[in-house]
């Protein structure tokens, strides 16, 4: 006889609308009579070795709407990444409680997890349907046109740089934003988004998928100060040298490492302050000012995509609807059909787990230091309605009397 | 005869506002018979010295409305703070272009320059009208219940704090948050108002009015780690020592000193890296993450707040209207009348310039770590209207089967 439960847990970096994915599952999961309880795990992963979990069939819809509005996970997140041995322990749990569909909301980790616990399934002859729905701010999930959470983060470091933009053309100088993405540039990349009239920053770029060489970095902000009398650049954490050292790492005294074994870039601002010494030192120029993003971007109240949000509620949805119509485990992914417009499909786990893209060459300009009017295009929709406009004063010269 | 010319300027930080003050004066100078000429210095006090400046009265007022919803000096700012001599020169051009009337949007620095500039035009027997628009997020013009630009900057940290308090509710550990502010704590309190559930952080916050002791700090960060199992920190960049020393000139190797001969506190990550290293060292907790708010709480484009916005808008105005129906020079500030309600009144130059407010000791705790209900009365209405809410889900664990 069928248990009528299922599992939804989220794991990684919070994001925006993560909880519009888990909102989705739950309330999609309530429409269905073949479902009896809708479980989450608290603290993802973890709360499932852990057997920590609650029933969310007890929420109130209307509770539900609210939470799906507040950013970071509501069940609570982990970094654990779980090995066969945890997936195993993992699998054992779900059996136990007869969960009989689980999902998974989160980024390439998350998705490898839901394969590997889906295989320990199989092997056992248990009728487990896995699903894995998609949440990361960096954008980095293959096949996927874009990940939710990523829109409403981009469009904070778009907010963000104009406002940045804005404050350094009134206080001129050098002002060096630092964006997460360890390889996936594309946050960083949002910042071109803020830009509005021709001179405005960001007006330099740098993101991982391209070999960041300090001398170059200085000659490119020279030039700027030449042309702009200032210079506003957007920088990932995630820049590196050609052997693929982290710029950070050539710096850091004491490096943490997480679960993944990578250097902790994020947290700190050493980046920012290093590239921030290196232009003061070098070129001589009194007002650098360096700021580093750090977690404001990814759980900021109050600045969301609105087309973000309703494609994290769908994801959900659909994840369920995957779970109950079909008969194929898999991570849901955003298909662009339209500009703009977005259908979902149900890839194979295999084809997205543990895999990361990085931004497509077509996107980057030759120079390195900007985007294409390709990634303009493919970015902007997603960034949704009601994104706030930079106005500037005309210029009306008045004609000198003493100096003239 | 009359030349009916004015000028205005706009000096320090920017802030989410201070366009709404410029576009105050120009419309409403704009209506006024006697003023035939509105000028704009370019870069403040800067711009007066090198004559350079733009006819604002040829700007549409479209545009001008435009602009007042642009953060960050829309004719520049500076961060010159004139001595006599500078002041002279000043006067200099005023009385070249024959200036009637000159409004300063600015903080107590700017206050202090209109001050002088009146003096010279006093003694050189000009009839110079000298008005000084308040305009600081920091909060600190004594005798002004609030000054325009800190309700918005207030708001982005409440959210920011609204936000990082849900991050590290999935994703356990201790988090540091440095808010701007020198001298005055005002900006960092605002952290409180992003808490809604007792267990909510900020759960410590650091002001310059007290005297911060690092052993101090450790011992409240531990408390608060082994009571709520993480630890959300606000801190003012500008925290010292019971000598006043900064606590981030204790730790820091090259210090730059800006024109007041003031240590540079903000567009630097140091003091965030150093606390945590302090607490990674000596708690052994292993996340502890630091952000540094920097830029972005005065200059983010998409956080303001409409008390801030209509008040800002307001004594641009009123500066005229004093000009123009009244007889003294002075400075503009707000005075509250009702909860919530306000009005404006003109203060003596002398009263207002150069001087400093720090936070009342009936906005802050015993504990010296937290707000009390009179700063929470005093600070909500002005964040305005829409701030968004966080909402959590209710708990209904779901019993253990395998570790019953």
């Amino acid at each position: 006889m069928s248990s009528g439960k299922i599992l939804v847990a989220q794991g990684g970096g919070p994001t925006a609308v993560i909880n519009q994915s888990l909102v989705g599952v739950v309330l999609e999961a309530r429409r269905h009579l073949g479902i009896q309880r809708v479980y989450g795990a608290r603290h993802g992963v973890r709360g499932i070795v852990n057997e920590d979990f609650v029933d969310l069939t007890q929420e109130t819809s209307h509770n539900l709407e609210l939470v799906a509005n507040t950013p970071a996970a509501a069940l609570g997140s982990t970094r654990d990444k779980p090995d066969l041995a945890y997936c195993q322990e993992m699998f054992k749990v779900l059996q136990a409680h007869r969960i009989e569909h689980f999902f998974n909301i989160g980024g390439n980790d998350s998705s490898d997890t839901v394969r590997i616990v889906a295989e320990e399934a199989q092997k056992a002859g248990y009728p487990l349907r896995c699903i894995h729905i998609p949440k990361t701010i960096d954008n980095d999930l293959v096949l996927n046109d874009h990940t939710p959470g990523f829109p409403s983060a981009a469009r904070f470091v778009a907010q963000a740089f104009a406002g940045a933009n804005l404050d350094n053309a009134a206080l001129p100088g050098v002002y060096i934003g630092v964006v997460m993405g360890r390889h996936a540039g594309f946050l960083t990349a949002a910042a071109a988004l803020g830009k509005k009239f021709p001179d405005d920053g960001p007006h330099l770029i740098y993101v991982p998928e391209r070999v960041f060489e300090i001398e170059r970095f200085l000659a490119d902000v020279k030039a700027t100060m030449d042309r702009y009398g200032r210079c506003v650049v957007a920088v990932s954490e995630g820049i590196h040298d050609a052997s693929g050292t982290p710029i950070l790492a050539k710096l850091a005294k004491d490096l943490e490492r997480d679960a993944h074994g990578n250097v902790q870039l994020s947290g700190s601002g050493a980046l920012a302050d290093l590239l921030c010494e290196e232009i003061k030192a070098k070129l001589k120029i009194k007002r650098v000012r360096g700021d580093t993003f750090g977690y404001l971007q990814r759980s900021f109240v109050g600045c969301v995509s609105d087309v973000d949000q309703r494609e994290a509620r769908e994801v959900g949805e659909k994840a369920v609807q995957y779970a109950m119509w079909g008969s194929s485990n898999g991570s849901v992914a955003i298909r662009r059909t339209g500009f703009y417009s977005a259908d979902f499909e149900l890839l194979p786990l295999e084809a997205v787990a543990g895999k990361t893209r990085t931004m497509e060459d077509e996107f980057l300009s030759a120079s390195g230091t900007d985007v294409t009017d390709a990634f303009r295009l493919y970015l902007r929709p997603l960034l949704g309605s009601g994104l706030p406009d930079a106005f500037r004063l005309r210029p009306n010269p008045v004609a000198k009397v003493l100096k003239a």
